[in-house]
C-alpha cells in the first residue's frame, strides 16, 4: 500500500466515524467533589497518567504506638483512579510485637503479599466458627474472604511489611475493638451484646477513647 | 497493658491513619433530590439512624375498594435507606374477597411472609406456562421469582396481612390490568396484542380509567 | 375470530416454536446434593410449588437459654427455592431479657420487620465507628447494611418477634463471640488481636465451649 | 534480532510459564447435558469455532397461524456459545396482520433491529402505566427495558422481519395470554386476578388449550 | 361487577397507593450532560418513546477508504436509551476488500448478525492463542467473547452488512493498529513491546497519523 | 453471669439452631476436577488453611530469554482459594532490558506494586487511543483498567520485580504478539487485519512458532 495514497485518507479516518466513540468509558477516575453513588463516584472529566498512579504506599506508614502497626489505605478516597475498577490497595507495616487487630472488610475480599518479615495471619469462618491460620514469610500470599473476621500480627524478630489488594475500590475496614469501644455505644449495651464484663468494657473504652 | 501508658496514645490512634478512611462507603442513603442512576441514587451527605428506619408499614394501608386490598411500598422512593443495598419491602392488606391482581416486579424477586389470615398465591413460569400455587397461612413464606406473573388473594374468612421483601431497592410493580386498561393504549391495539374481545377491553378501560 | 378456526391451530401453536424455550431459567431451585458454586447451587431438575414454599418459620424457634433468643434461618440450605434469587429469610424470637448478640452477615444486607414486642437494635459503621440505634415497635422496619456489626435485643416487657429478609440467598451469620470464643483459636492469639484480658477470654471460652 | 538466536528459545517460551494459563476462562460454552446453575451452565470441555456460530436464524421461522408470526430463539438452549456472555438473539417473522402478542422477558432487555417491513411496537412502564410506541421501518432500532410488557405487530403491507438481541443468555419469554389461558389455572382464579369476564376467559382457554 | 359501582372508585384507585410508585426505575435514559458514573449516566428526567428509538443505523455508514469499511456505533453516547440496560448496537458496512481490523471491546461481548454478503470472522483465545474462524453468510450469527481480539472482513464479491449487538451499553472499541500507531507512543516503545521492526512501526505511524 | 449456670447450656447452644447454618458459603475453594461455570468452579468439599495460602510467587519466575522476563500467575488455576472471591495475583520478574509485551486481561483490571527496580509502564485508552505512561520505582502503584492494552518494561539498571493483583479470580492474559504470531492464523489474514507487511508477519511467526 503506497504511503502517498494513504496520506490524504488520514483526516477522515481519524474523525469519522471513530470520533463518535469519545464517550466510551474505559475508566472512571473518581471526582471526589461529587456525591458517591452505590456503584462509585461520578467520573472526573479530565484525566492524566497521574490519576492511575499512587505513591502513597512507597514509604512506611505512621506507626500507631498502641498496635505498633500502620494500615495505610489506597482506597478510592486516596487513589481515585481505582473508582469503578473493582480493586484497591493498602500497605501494612507491623513492628516487632505489633498487630493489625481483628477486623473485617464489609465490601471486599483481601489478598495479602508479605514482602518482608514474618506474619501470623488467620480468619474465622461464619456458621462453623472454624479458624484458618498460617504463618507467612516474605513472598507468601494469603487470601481472606469477604466480610470474615481476620487478623495479622508480627510473628518474627524484625519489622514486617505486607502489600494488600482488595476486590473492591472501597472495601471498608471495621476493626472490632474500635466498633465496640471507640464510640458512644453505652457500656451496658456493649456488655449485653458481647457478654464481656463491665470492667473489661470500661477499661477498653478508656483506652480507645469511647464514652458511655 | 497499663492504662497510664495507653492514654497518651489516644489522639494519634484515632486520627492516624484511620481518619483517611472517612470515605468508606458502608451505605448510601438516597438523596432523592438528585437524578437516579442505573445503580441507584447518589448518596445523601448527612445521615442519622432515622434514615435506616421506616414506620410507614406499621399501620393498615388505604384499602382500594375495587380490589379490596392495599399494597403499601417501602421502596427506595419511600425508604431512602435501602438505596444500593439490594433489598426493599412492602405491606399487603387484603380484605375478605380482596385480591392483589396479576402483576410482575420487573427488577426483583419477592419473598412473602403471611402474618395474618389465609392467602392463595401463585405464579406462572415462562416458556412452559406452568402454574405454581399454594394456600398460605400465618407464618408461611413463599418466594416469587423475578419478573414472573403472580398474584395473591384472600382465601380466608378474615382480613389477611402479608409482609413482603424484594431483592432490589426498587423492584417495580407492573399490574397487568393497569398496563392494559389504565392508560391511552388504543383498544384496537390492546385487542390485537391480547386477543381479548372489544367489549371486554372497553369495559375494563372504563373501569380502570383508560382512554382510547 | 371464530373458535372453529382457532381449534385446529392448537397443537402446532403450543409445540412450535415455543417448545424450544423449555430451557429458559425462570428459577433455579437448589439441588443440595451437588457441590455449591460461587453463584449458588446447581438447579434441581424437577420442581413443584412446594419448592417455593417454607413453613419452618411459622412456629417459635428453639430458645437458647444463654441468649434467651432463637435465630431460625430460611437460607438456601433450609429453603432451596431461594437459590439464585438474591433473597432469603429468618425469624427472630427474643424472650424478655434476650439478645441476638453482636454479629455480621458477610454476604448480605438485612431488613428487619418487628412483628411483636419491642426491640432495641443498632449497627456500627466502619471507619468512623458511628453507632446507629433505634427502638423498634411492632410494625417498624430497620435495615442493616451488608457486612456491618449489628445487634438486636428485647427492650420490652414481653416476647419479641422479628421477621428478617436478606439480600442474598446465603448471607451468612458471624456472631463475634462465637468467632472469638467458640473454637480452638488460642487464648493468647485472641488477646493479641482484641486487647481483651486473659481472664475475660478464658471465661468466655469456657462459657462458649472454646478450647486453647 | 537474529532469527538464528531466537529459534532455540522457542520451546521454553511457549511452554513456560504460559502453559500454566490454560485454565483461563475466555468463554464457557454450555454443556447442556449438565444441570444449569444460577449463573449459567457448566462449560463444555472441548470447543470449536462452530460453538460460536449459529445458523438457525438464517431462514424464516415456522409461522404459527394463530398469531401469523414466528418467534425463533437463539438463547443458550439453542446456541450454547452464548452461555455466560450476557447476550443472546432471536428472529421475528411477522406476516401481514401478524402479531407477537403482549409479553415480557423476565431476565433481559431487548434490542430490536427491523430488517424488513413495518413494525408497530410498544412497551408499558410500571407504576405510571405510560405507553411508549413507535412505528419502525427497515433499519430502525428500538429497545425494550427488562421485564416490561411489550408487543410488536406488522403495520405494513408485506412481511416484516426483526432481529433481536437480549442482554442475557437466557432472557425468558412470558406471553401474557399463554400464562393466563394455556395452562390449568382455574378460570375462577384467572377471573379473580384479572377482572376478565368468565365468558372471555373460557373462550381464550379454549383457543389456547387451557383447562380448568 | 357493575360499572356504576366501579366508576366512583376510580380516582382513589389511580392515586392511592400507586402514586407513590412514581420513582420506580423501569429504565434510565442517559442524561449525557451529566458526568458518567461506573454504572452509567444519571437518568434524564423527561422521557418519550423517541428515547428508546434510534434511526442512525438505518443507512450505510461513511466508508473509510483505508479500511473500506464503516463501523457505526449505537452505544450510549449515540443512543442514550440503552443506558443501564446492558445492551447496545452497531452497524458494519464492509466494501469488497474491506476489513474491520483486529480489535477488542474491553467491556462487552459481541453478537454479529450478517444481513448481507459474506464475512470472514475470527477471534483468538487468550492463554492458548487458539484461533476460531468462520465464514458467515446472510442470516448467520457469530458471538465474540468479551475482551478477546477479533476481526471481520469481506470475503465475498459484493458489499457486506452486519448488525451487531453488545452485552454492555458502552462496550468500547480498541483497534490494535490505532492503539499502536495513531498516537504519540514513541516508536522505540512500540518496538520494545511488540517486537515489530522500526521501519514497520514508522510506516504505520505515518499511515495512521501517529507521532513519535 | 455465673459460669456454673452457663455450662449446662453449652451443648444445645452450639447445636441449635446454628448447626443448620453449616451450608453458609463464606468461600468456595475451586474443585479443579469439575467443569468450570460462568461464575467459577464448583466448591471443594473439604478445606484447610493451606487452600487460602500460596507460595508459588515467593521465588523468581523462570525467565524467558526472548522477553527477558517471567510472568508467574496465581489465578484460580494455580491458587484455587481465590475462586469466587473476585481477586487473584501474579508476579513479574523483568531482567535488565526485559519486557512484558503489549497485552490485555480480558476479564479484569490490574493493580501493580513495584517492589524492586524501575519499571516503565503504560496503557492505551480505546476510542481516543490516548497513551498513559509512568515510570515506576519501588513502592509505586499503577492501575490498568480492564481490557485495555498495556505493557511494562525494565527501565532501570538492575532486575525489577512487580507484584500484581487482578479484580477477577481468572482475568486472562492475551499477549498481542502471541495472538497474532504464535498460532496457525494465516499470514495473509494477519496482514489483512493489521496492515503489517508480509515480511514482518513471517519473521515474527517464525520467532514465535506460528504456522500459516
Amino acid at each position: 500500500m503506497a504511503r502517498t495514497v494513504l496520506l490524504p485518507v488520514l483526516l477522515s479516518f481519524l474523525l469519522l466515524p471513530l470520533a463518535s466513540l469519545a464517550l466510551t468509558q474505559d475508566f472512571c477516575v473518581a471526582d471526589l467533589t461529587c456525591s458517591d453513588t452505590p456503584a462509585g463516584y461520578p467520573c472526573k472529566s479530565s484525566v492524566t497518567a497521574n490519576d492511575f498512579y499512587y505513591h502513597g504506599l512507597a514509604g512506611k506508614g505512621k506507626i500507631n504506638p498502641l498496635i505498633k502497626a500502620a494500615v495505610t489505605p489506597a482506597f478510592v478516597g486516596q487513589f481515585p483512579g481505582v473508582n469503578g475498577l473493582g480493586i484497591s490497595a493498602a500497605r501494612l507495616d507491623i513492628e516487632v510485637g505489633g498487630v493489625v487487630p481483628l477486623h473485617t472488610h464489609p465490601a471486599g475480599s483481601e489478598l495479602l503479599f508479605v514482602t518482608q518479615g514474618t506474619v501470623a495471619a488467620g480468619f474465622i469462618s461464619s456458621g462453623s466458627n472454624t479458624v484458618y491460620t498460617k504463618t507467612l514469610y516474605a513472598g507468601d500470599i494469603m487470601v481472606f474472604p469477604q466480610g470474615l473476621l481476620h487478623y495479622q500480627y508480627n510473628a518474627g524478630t524484625g519489622p514486617a511489611i505486607g502489600l494488600v489488594a482488595f476486590s473492591s475500590s472501597n472495601p471498608g475496614l471495621q476493626i472490632t475493638d474500635f466498633a465496640l469501644f471507640a464510640n458512644n455505644l453505652p457500656s451496658a449495651v456493649v456488655e449485653k451484646v458481647t457478654f464481656l464484663d463491665d470492667a473489661q468494657v470500661k477499661k477498653l473504652k478508656s483506652v480507645l477513647g469511647g464514652s458511655g
